[in-house]
């Protein structure tokens, strides 16, 4: 091959199976001079995570992205089996825009014999997405504290779409002094509006279409806001009887603090607000900020 | 002063006292060449430490030493307030030893308002002193956690007295991958044998005689193994007798696999034997392997 057909070429990642060679690896490139940036996936990549890849490679000079179907923030019941898994189409993905490393550790490697150490945040874990799902955001915290022991990033990469988690993810950063800090980038959606998710390709056609009521729910909070309503349950009832018109079940609507996640009394530009619904057997979280 | 006297003198360690003073300092030398050793201590120095403070300055390049009476892992009811506090003293010491960094944050400091992370090795913290003390190590293992973020060491020495909270701590390493190794260093005694301990200078004259009564029934432990009885709890009895004769009260004793903890069926070499007792108000604690 000659080095021009080389050059056109992208470069594929190099791809790291064990703890041990990925902490060999970020021991090496910490000593170098540069910014490492990473992006914690689940795999099943979508424009979403493509998004934050992007962004990493723009501010860093070396991007390292985690392919882990956690175990440890599925409770027993939840969808760890049915999660979307193809890393093949996620490692073409990633060498198209030109990752470094790719981390792709087993449940074995990460979680290995004796292993019974867990973080908590505790009081923000426990809200919004934390009252469904109470050990979700414990299995978050203790994967993302691995990861960045490992990986030693200076910069990691969060899609606005798991809101909570970003917020629960600082506060981890900030209370165990870890020296990576997040950026936050956008939701990214589908042309109709329906926030990416790994999750949106278990849903059938029909409950596809429906999936768009949770999108539309908040987008009503906004235009009542906007006319005036700024009252949390009278906005919930509107948007939960939307949902329950679409066919959908709703988990949650809250109106909150940004920073704390706290519930506001009243609803006020920069109120982040928050849902969960269940379409079918798939349940989906979008938010937006009221303006 | 002229060079030649200044040579003579130890050079004062350099003292942090905030958080971020401590990253910027672990960050800078965590570039250049050479080990980082760190001595986590409750200041009150004695011997003990200044023995792991000797290891680190002999296999290190340089050494950091925590002063930080952490209120995360007293239980309300405990010492907190009482345990014993002489910051110059323990500077006059670390000078005489060289040290290069006295990391001596205020609890404010390490606990910001709105903390709430906490870190819990879940199996291995119940058991022992995690028994009488349930909070215990849950707030050892978050403040070391923070204190391996913060000073970024290569090696940690850690005095076998705290036998338990090296295992958990090791197992806290390993499952949350950070880099740091444990280094552990033998007790020291007092001349007549009692473990030192920051806690024994709360023993009146009359305690002091008493507090003997622990390492007794341990060696008692020894002496009886070595006459061929290998029964835990017919050791237990004859050691929980001697205690109280003294005039103590048990918290326990226990016979256990120096790696998982767990109790043994029958004693065999190797297995640690650890104790914990009540001297008037004061608790402390011992252990030695079974020869």
């Amino acid at each position: 091959m000659s080095a021009v057909c080389r050059s056109v070429r992208a470069v594929t990642p190099r791809i790291v199976k064990t703890v041990d060679e990925m902490l060999g690896l970020s021991a090496r490139y910490s000593l170098e001079r540069g910014i490492t940036g990473f992006v914690p996936t689940m795999g099943s990549l979508h424009e979403g995570h493509l998004s934050l890849v992007r962004a990493a490679g723009e501010l860093c000079d070396r991007v390292v992205v985690s392919i882990f179907v956690n175990p440890g923030q599925f409770a027993p019941g939840e969808d760890l089996d049915a999660y979307p898994r193809d890393f093949d189409r996620d490692l073409e993905l990633l060498t198209e825009l030109g990752v470094n490393y790719v981390f792709a550790p087993s449940p074995e490697q990460m979680y290995q014999w004796g292993y019974q150490t867990w973080i908590e945040v505790e009081g923000l874990s426990q809200l919004l997405c934390g009252k469904s799902r109470p050990t979700h955001f414990r299995g978050v915290c203790t994967v993302v504290a691995k990861l960045l022991n490992i990986v030693a990033p200076s910069l990691m990469f969060m899609g606005e779409k798991d809101f909570q988690q970003i917020v629960v993810l600082r506060r981890l950063i900030e209370d165990l002094n870890f020296r990576t800090r997040i950026i936050r980038c956008p939701i990214v959606r589908e042309e109709d509006g329906l926030a990416m998710s790994s999750r949106n390709q278990r849903l059938d056609p029909e409950e596809r279409a429906r999936a768009l009521c949770l999108r539309q729910a908040l987008q009503m909070a906004q235009t009542a806001f906007e006319n005036g309503m700024a009252n949390p349950a009278r906005l919930r009832n509107i948007m939960s009887e939307h949902v329950r018109n679409c066919g959908g079940r709703v988990d949650y609507f809250e109106f909150v603090d940004p920073a704390s996640l706290q519930g506001v009394e009243h609803l006020e530009p920069g109120t982040r607000a928050l849902g969960a619904v269940f379409v079918g057997k798939i349940r989906l979280i979008d938010n937006l900020e009221i303006q």
